[in-house]
């Protein structure tokens, strides 16, 4: 199975949830990361509908196609492994890991079965017989100065954490629709420029090499791929020709 | 300036915001985060204020320290780097980061200043013009299915980085309170469950060694750290103790 498939093996387990808000903004967040499947443990029978509905906005999908238990034991009886997350410790917490580190293991195991996320309370969590049936208990983490997340943006988070590891590493790369500049699409343009800057008055021989070690460096910041580097060529063979053009007339 | 401090010169920057809830989550994210500084350019004037103080819950003080500007120019006027947040692609925007990448950088940045965390409105994002005043033009993955986050959680997942940039590399370890068992603890654990296991007749003589090495691998996975080892022998103990007394009485 590949990747990006194990993701649809993931189930987001919402524990007691209080309020519908939080479960429409955690089924759009499903959504974000292709996440599809989304499983309620005794939702709170004050919980608002609506307000789930007007969350969930293009997931509604999610929302509806919910199955609710009356425990999380009978909520997780199918899945290879089940990551409860909390921001406590404690004596039978000791073997927290961290969101960003288990993503890969998580997303390795739902390569094999279903695997659940469960999160809890927004005012409680889990309870400690909740965390007994976890194989993992995931920590995000948080400032020391205000560390409880909302329940929606924990479940973005850890379904980010793997939406990301199921990519695979980040790709600037990818994301440049030009390849690198090389040093000598590099080297044309600077000395195009120098040509240009000693062509207005800018600068003389005598201290071009020197200005243009300020120039090398600006460009070789700003200018990373072959795009720029011919952008910027353009505009000085542009400037060089309107000031040749405009010496001819004067 | 330590990683930390710099957290403290990020200014999240929301343009044109449309909701109040979207502004009250902002503030409780980057509370989350350890971002403290507001600014708002040209919040929409239906923006209900009540919302964002609802759902700011107890980052509040955020929300009312926020500053206002009329213009992206004046909002940003300070600051070192500017970083917007887009989902879409064209000529004009090849220079995309992924949120990740570009995390570690933006902070050493604001290391030496004011770094701007730029993010449009709900339905329109920012506008070409308003790109143009950036910096850094920052790209959150999503599901190609449903790509766009809400406000409050690309800030949340925004944030979120720059706080692991800051808090530097995941660490399990220092998660775990407990030191990693030895080799040799782990030989004496299983030791004593094997003549435990001899004693109540679960196994013999002949078949301890391959039996036990089912347990060995059983213990490989589910063993990490000295306090795990020693719980089993604990047990392990106790049970041999348990059986020797029934004995003695039968």
């Amino acid at each position: 199975m590949n990747r990006r498939k194990a993701l649809e093996n993931l189930r987001v387990v919402l524990v007691g949830t209080l309020y519908g808000g939080n479960v429409g903004s955690a089924c759009r967040a499903m959504a974000n990361c292709g996440v599809r499947e989304l499983r309620l443990v005794a939702p709170d029978p004050g919980l608002t509908w609506e307000f789930a509905e007007r969350m969930a906005v293009h997931a509604t999908d999610i929302l509806a196609e919910r199955r609710t238990f009356a425990t999380l034991a009978e909520a997780v009886a199918d899945c290879v492994a089940v990551a409860g997350t909390s921001r406590r410790g404690g004596l039978y917490r000791r073997h927290f890991a961290d969101s960003r580190e288990v993503a890969p293991e998580l997303l390795g195991l739902a390569e094999t079965g279903p695997v659940a996320l469960v999160f809890g309370r927004e005012d409680k969590g889990l309870l400690n017989e909740e965390l007994l049936l976890c194989t993992h208990v995931v920590q995000i983490p948080a400032s020391p100065d205000y560390p409880s997340y909302n329940l929606a943006q924990s479940v973005l988070l850890l379904c980010h954490e793997l939406y990301r590891a199921a990519a695979g590493p980040a790709r600037n790369r990818e994301l440049e629709s030009s390849p690198p500049a090389t040093a000598d699409l590099r080297g044309r343009m600077l000395a195009k420029l120098r040509a240009y800057l000693l062509a207005t008055g800018f600068m003389q021989e005598d201290n071009a090499d020197h200005m243009m070690e300020g120039f090398g460096r600006v460009f070789a910041r700003g200018v990373r791929t072959e795009a720029d580097a011919k952008l910027v060529m353009g505009a000085v063979q542009q400037a060089g020709w309107a000031l040749d053009a405009a010496k001819r007339r004067g």
